[in-house]
């Protein structure tokens, strides 16, 4: 995979997302809600891609929105179906992810990224919008919401869960990328320090509180988890953010274990995937590609002590049930 | 810098030490011991270096024997006194310590390895053999050193200390490199299993004493250390030895800190050409040649409680003094 840089400045250019229509209610852009109709495709590695596993879970969108889950390890064509039988997905039939791309756009050339949302019967890509996508899933898709699913994203409390996101995106979530890929020290450091002096803004407003915003899971705490549960395993070593590890950093550590163990989050992490997309994919940061053993993960489990704090996880609702058999991870440890 | 490996199996392939004449108190080989006649070429960056760095200093053979520190980033050319002025060593008007082999063996063409001792008036090198050049300081140099100096390599508990410097050698001290140039997952994941297997093994020890043997420091420590004080800064994450940092195995990491901490030890080490060294000469495994800013290395400084263990640093002797200003190595944090 070639990682695009900025020969000035050495830092990480990333790719704009090219495909935008949503799929609303009320299908204004061409594409309507409607159970069954769409299947969502993922990497259990990508933390953008994660943030719709989540969601979906939370929501229990499981049977209204299937999903297809690519290999860890892209090749020059990108994201590939070899998990699936045959090497192609069972739904779509296709065995690249590109191959929906070019449905929707023959010409298109641009990066092959997920989150993507492919329309099943024409096989086109409709978004790979992936800051969208989970909104969309929480305020169009709410007819097919289970009972009990929860409100992440509460009309209350938008303007503040947009005013975090937007810091978390710029200083966590793009932040370890932009360290781990930038070409010239200035760049790394610039990324570090922001990285982590946002960590410490956060940790000190989780220290008084269990969740972002309110006092319920909300669309902030899943875009931030799903950057924390790589930090250990992927960001600290490969990526450099090494100030200190997650696991050093005794608030946000317990944050992200509730989460973790929230039905809905964990149980949609597969560590084995994340590390090898990383360390194996990665040849400009890591030319070996060796995938490192540590760390131990078995702390994830450790009690958290969160509870203390307050704060109703689901809000007036519940927690959702087990993923579906064939959607379940390995066990991790 | 190119590191050689085995092709098959891809495990990193050492080096042989190709001078090891001794400088000897009878002057056997020729190279008697003679109070100002050696410089001891050094990288603050390098473990095996270091090791003489420490016993000189604990020793108090900073006058006998002078130092030349070369700067911590090779070139093709191997190890540059780019650190003085013009560029060359003051005592041995070198540029490059690749020179003294020369001078030694005008035929030489394997690696330029330090620590290395050269002879002044000559300027050939007498010995690259790291093993023996520190046990030799101990017991061919009595003559020069300090009142009140210890004994690193007493009698009788020499065959206690050949044996754990053997294994601490192969499971410790060489597994780190052999984790961090592997080029094949398993001759990573075999160095890595020894190394953290060793580590438990030498933890568990450690609960009970102060020191690896006896109740004193010996050369058993030394080697130790020179690998424990670079595991955070380095070795977990370059080298990917990552099942705990250093500062997470409670017992090693008291255990590092009492000896950082002694008079000999901690004021050896620059945590600055280290990390510089590894992330900007190891371009095979690090292409960016960025240097991580972690981790926080205050902690370092921090009570250790060991003394609770009993023991005796110095035997019937006394810590050296303050090392000589010129040698002192910057603030470190």
């Amino acid at each position: 995979m070639t990682i695009p840089t900025d020969p000035e400045t050495g830092e990480f250019v990333r790719s704009p997302n090219h495909f935008a229509a949503r799929i609303t209610a009320d299908g204004r852009d061409g594409w309507p809600v409607e159970p069954g109709r769409y299947r969502l495709v993922v990497s259990r590695a990508c933390p953008w891609a994660s943030r719709g596993l989540v969601v979906r879970r939370l929501l229990g969108l499981e049977e209204a929105i299937s999903v297809a889950v690519a290999d860890p390890i892209q090749d020059e064509r990108s994201w590939r179906f070899t998990l699936d039988p045959d090497g192609r997905d069972p739904v779509l039939g296709i065995r690249f992810l590109a191959e929906a791309y070019h449905a929707a756009d023959p010409a298109y050339d641009g990066g092959i990224s997920v989150p993507a949302v492919v329309d099943i019967p024409s096989g086109k890509l409709v978004t790979n919008d992936y800051p969208q996508i989970t909104l969309d899933f929480s305020t169009e898709w709410t007819a097919y919401h289970r009972e009990g699913a929860p409100d992440l994203y509460p009309e209350e409390h938008r303007d503040e869960i947009d005013e975090i996101n937007q810091a978390v995106y710029r200083d966590v979530n793009a932040a370890v990328y932009e360290a781990g890929f930038a070409t010239k020290q200035s760049a790394y450091d610039d990324a570090y320090s922001r990285l982590f002096a946002r960590l410490d803004q956060l940790s000190d407003r989780l220290s008084r509180q269990r969740f972002l915003v309110g006092d319920t899971i909300t669309e902030a705490d899943i875009r931030l988890f799903t950057t924390l549960v790589r930090f250990d395993p992927v960001y600290h070593g490969h990526f450099k953010c090494n100030r200190q590890k997650l696991s050093e950093m005794p608030v946000l550590w317990a944050y992200a274990r509730d989460l973790f163990q929230t039905p809905g989050f964990g149980d949609t992490v597969d560590f084995d995937h994340i590390k090898r997309h990383y360390y194996q994919v990665h040849e400009q940061v890591n030319p070996t590609r060796i995938v490192p053993k540590g760390p131990d993960l078995r702390s994830w489990a450790e009690p958290h002590g969160r509870e203390e704090l307050g704060g109703r996880p689901f809000g007036d609702g519940t927690p959702p049930g087990p993923p579906p058999a064939a959607e379940a991870v390995p066990p991790q440890w």
